[in-house]
């Protein structure tokens, strides 16, 4: 990887939450920093690293706050013109449903460069630290990463050929859909009796592991942000060395 | 994360090969380790972070050199009980592709505890560290994670219903088999014309990017390792900020 030069931005993964999950890399570039956009989900631990006279700017965008994607994108172009080192600072890696190409895209078009620093993504660590692995030999072969949660006009993901893949499923950002999408599965031709877990909060201190079947994750109380991980996999959430709490529902 | 106890493994992630992105935990725990298991691909780099009298095993599996994955769960067994602090370092994430998840099987029935620190993935960095997002707004709503390489028995990914899935498709240890596994997605209902983009050695100063059409994927000149994208975002792989070069064929 190239040395940073004057105008550019780097575009940095943030991982799970706890500063140990952070790269060496993206811990000096936080520790760097004239200024750090960053979203709402970073934890305070990491934004904790920064240098007490970084300017740190809460772009997170929650509901009715105003902060559009093309506002963000605008600001990112301002603050490197202004000539600091400025971190994008995304929750996980920042090109897995996190916009970072769109960023790219628009540092590009202001003739600013930039780089990527991958992150470990929830996608992946989330469910490792309930102890199941995405992929597991003679189980599961291939893993599929979607999120329930998209824009206005944006199609649905094809559940049903999802279904027929056969690999791990992973939803991030399904908790409020996830009964919806259970049955879609169900409907494409899933085992209702399709082992689930869910880790929430994964890697924090406050993580909890809801466990069950495909037709019973409507019912389980997950709550957001977590990681859904559908297939035979999910019967590894129980033995988990880093599991805080594992919930099963009565009826087990 | 709890502190690690006597007779306990860290299954660690060592991902792309720079120890720049490792993380701040992998790091550590490299540092401090008595014992390293590593597999070939990590890179020396990394394992130049560890005690001038840290004991070191390349336990990479090579064509003919007798190391069994039942053999590495022994010998994890063994040092662990030995009482040093025993580090399993894989390319990567531990569990993805990784069998990390057999060896903490192995580590259970031991009653040894072990812990999980993830890495960053190629399946995701690879492609990031040519500028392609594996998700993109309105070009591609979910991820496929599958490898072209499996034990004998193990049956093939559905590649025709990968091909409906009409996500992002990202290959790893698939090389050998790209031409196969191209036509296979064709056969399925994938555009031949659909965009293609491999990098070789992400990360490290020998990054070379190839991109085509996937009905040219078996010509173009791909080595391992490589992670390859098979989607509408592998158009991006040219714009990367940290491509070391590109490799585009003549008749383009």
């Amino acid at each position: 990887m190239t040395e940073r030069s004057r105008h550019s931005v780097a575009l940095v993964g943030a991982g799970l939450g706890s500063p140990d999950l952070l790269t060496v890399r993206a811990a000096r570039l936080i520790a760097e920093a004239d200024v750090i956009l960053h979203d709402r989900l970073v934890d305070r631990s990491v934004l904790a690293l920064a240098r007490s006279d970084a300017h740190l700017v809460d772009v997170g965008k929650g509901p009715g706050d105003g902060w559009t994607q093309a506002r963000i994108n605008e600001l990112l172009v301002l603050y490197a013109l202004d000539g600091g080192r400025v971190v994008r600072l995304k929750a996980g890696d920042p090109f897995v449903f996190g916009r970072g190409r769109e960023e790219a895209d628009a540092l590009d078009a202001a003739g600013i460069g930039w780089e990527v620093v991958p992150g470990v993504s929830a996608a992946i660590a989330g469910p490792a630290l309930m102890g199941v692995p995405v992929t597991h030999r003679s189980v599961a072969a291939s893993f599929t990463v979607v999120t329930a949660s998209r824009a206005a006009g944006e199609p649905e993901p094809d559940w049903a050929a999802l279904a027929r893949v056969g690999g791990t499923i992973v939803v991030l950002m399904g908790v409020a859909k996830r009964a919806a999408l259970a049955a879609a599965l169900i409907d494409g031709g899933l085992a209702a009796e399709t082992p689930v877990a869910a880790v929430v909060d994964a890697g924090s201190d406050r993580q909890r592991v809801h466990v069950g079947r495909l037709d019973e994750l409507g019912e389980l109380p997950v709550r957001s942000p977590a990681v859904i991980v559908i297939g035979d996999v999910a019967r590894y959430a129980t033995s988990a060395a880093s599991v805080a709490q594992v919930v099963v529902p009565a009826e087990h």
